[in-house]
């Protein structure tokens, strides 16, 4: 390949390219069907993600319940896997569809870096919620007998937690997913650091897996507007309601300070870095 | 590449091929050794794979019950990752042989997608229904004492759930894993999305993990009716009978819900997209 | 590359070369130093192994003892992940030195395949005892109150199973691992098999870990002959001794066998089927 | 490629190359952006670092004591898998800006190395120190009631263990790590052991992982001075400031041992046999 460019006579200004930003609104882009078979993948992944975590969730309580048998269940490690781990599976199936945000935070901090026009971050946001509200409510319709009885998998504020500590969690949590989530989408990636390959779902995954491990115990963890606003809908108890703002104030505030980071701290370093090395290489 | 191509005087009509679909019937495919070998690997898999699971479900309930260590055991996390974890070895060894099914609720799938032949997934089903059947057969061989009291790791409807619940969490669970299969096999993906490498086995087996989780407290998670036939072919107690018929109609009829939503809303929409992305940009 | 081949006026008779059989004994093999830096990278790699593994057994007994937190321990499902995690590790960081195998029953079946000659076979075999037991030894050097105690993670039948049983769990159990050795070491993969990348240390540190899962109740698993006899060595009790050779003649028999499985049913029909398809294709 | 060479009339003396060591002071550095922004990344990475896996060990601790559920915690299990986890991310975000240390023990081996200045080395541990304090805080701000009676998540030696022992423990967990890290981000990987893909931040994420799960009833796991700083600052009781200097030298030791063993017998080795294996073939 460098040779071919050595034929044409000019070098690269960069050796890799950053895709033109998205424009703001695109109207030619809501003609086309990728965008809404794109919808349908955000919608149906994130039913299934809400699915399976939550049944996960009144599984194990039910379980913990019996109690035959106290130590069977998955626990919070199992908790914190199921939905790290459906992250991980979801967001490799639908990467090539729709990028694979499965969560309104990933989808504002993917605008604000201007990766997505705002019809597109709009449309998906809608699609995610309606998708959390049905895998929420196929969870229920399974298990009506616990499902009320376990709390629905709904987010609340653990009692002995300020709001302002609940916040300051979902703030950094989602920074930890959506910084990640920069990282992994990076077009620099495959052309300097070649050392560090690009399997992006799997570090997705385990940071969604790791701030659960964190957080449970104080928010239950949300880090996903999503996840919290279908389990509320279906669950639909006063409580759930009270301090449903922190879930996406906080996501929505952790998504912006980690494209800020990656942006203009990251990357914008980046650009006068190599600038600095050309110049004192001669190149 | 590119230089090739543009050397030839053509342009390619679509960055990546599919495969021309496999026919119905192919007399010949029946006279290559191949063809056997492929059976033997897919009963060999799925041998392995009940040995090891249903071992792992037997040694932690027989663990559980002499009492000295209430906690000692893998728990239901613990046979969550035998089954997925063993899932993503064989699929890992076998994928060069067979395709590494491991599950006629795949062969089902891919058979409907036009990926294998009618032959081929009769006798791909006929060869792990065998294998299940050994592989639980060596269990009870090795765990005569233990087999029957711990319920032989047959599938059965969990206290407290309809055959309705039971039959929907089979056709959603084994949704997430054919719906994961058909997209780690995606030929666009190594072309158009070169963001997300294929290390096909791993989510796959990840997808395993996560539905058993999510379904182990109410059937057990069957999404594999080799599995279920094996165990309940060599546990055979009347009861485990009883609901078997859920196990073969949930993983089929959520094989193919993945097959239609790949093919005809993800694939069909594909080349449309890719049709509207040439026109607008002239190439 | 097809160009250039083609320019040479030939087709490649296969897609993918298998290196010639190693050398049945290769004196000068023995005069050099990537001999003896191999050598060196097996003892550490399988003392390190031995160390984090039996450190892991025997932290989490001396915990469940001191009853406070009954849960708290890693349990058996963590132990488990020591010796998966730990050959995965190790794999990697070796596979280029030594070609990794940290286990003689791998040893053995790589050398029934003639991948390494008998004196690299037997040389290999010393060094990762020598290892384990320097490993074990360490372990005992730090837990010396705990490491009699505890059984100092050696390998015993488990009460109610008879040597029949043990042998057969390590024989399946080896089996499995070299399987996937050999599978992820095939040179066929790369050429053929392009859609199952070869991250070759996760699966096999993944066969590991499930391996244990299943057999720790009945033998605590062995599958490495090393680590059972550095095991044995230090803590040297009579009744570890007595069915110690299980532990040699299970790996070993089941690696022999996967060595079968693999060069003969797998691989000679690979060249069969190639060649059938060949014909049909008029290449 | 080897056509290009092979034009140049020339062969390459080695089929990889070793980039130049570092000069042990560039003065030319420290104008550059990239020097500061890599200051950054190490900053945050571990902040987030300490962040979440104290946030881990208090939430843990604090379930257990309230006693409705005593398994229903992340166990010693879930605590190994934060910090690895951790590592595995920060590890795979960081890389392409930093190189993804996170820990002054792996900064000391590379520069131990020559892989980086002593400017930089020191810089850098500076800046992990900073990050680890802030992280703690976070935990402490969050936690205040919790956090004082759970340990703080400092690293103490546990009672019955020497401070030989301990320090023991931290020279053979830092081995463990940093010869993973020097196996990772060795260049001949890419060049001579294609069967061995580099996805370098896993199995330096599970070495972490690994040795927690081995050293944790020991030391609570330093291996990451940055880590057992932070801890001691924010917590400041006496008795953790004792044994402190166990968490500096031990890691230091292990990574100087790590760059002896990779530099001197695994590297020097390299060279001599490839010079071994050139004149034997005469090329």
């Amino acid at each position: 390949m460098t040779r071919d460019v050595a034929e044409q006579g000019s070098f690269p200004a960069k050796d890799y390219h950053d895709p033109p930003p998205a424009a703001f609104i695109d109207a030619k882009e809501l003609t086309k069907w990728s965008f809404y078979r794109a919808l349908i993948a955000e919608f149906i992944a994130t039913l299934l993600f809400l699915y399976i975590t939550v049944l996960t969730v009144i599984g194990y309580k039910s379980q913990v319940d019996k109690g035959s048998d106290p130590c069977g269940g998955v626990g919070v490690l199992g908790i914190a896997w199921a939905f790290g781990g459906m992250i991980f599976v979801l967001v490799y199936c639908t990467a090539g569809i729709s990028g694979g945000h499965i969560n309104p935070a990933v989808t504002f901090g993917l605008f604000l870096a201007r990766k997505v026009s705002l019809p597109r971050a709009i449309m998906f946001m809608v699609a995610q919620c309606l998708g959390a509200i049905c895998g929420v409510g196929l969870v229920k319709a399974f298990h009506n007998t616990y499902y009320n009885t376990y709390g629905g998998g709904a987010n609340e504020l653990a009692d002995g937690y300020s709001k302002g500590t609940g916040l300051g969690a979902e703030i950094i949590g989602t920074f930890v997913l959506v910084y990640t989530v920069f990282s992994a989408i990076d077009p620099k990636r495959n052309a300097r650091d070649s050392h560090v390959p690009v399997l992006a779902p799997l570090p997705i995954g385990f940071a969604v897996f790791m701030v659960h491990l964190a957080t449970i115990p104080i928010t239950g963890t949300g880090i996903n507007p999503a996840r919290s606003f279908g389990a509320a809908v279906i669950y639909n108890k006063e409580k759930v309601w009270d301090d449903h703002w922190i879930f996406w104030v906080g996501p929505f505030v952790g998504a912006a300070i980690a494209a800020f980071y990656h942006q203009f701290i990251l990357r914008a370093g980046a650009v006068k870095a190599l600038g600095s090395f050309r110049s004192s290489t001669h190149v």
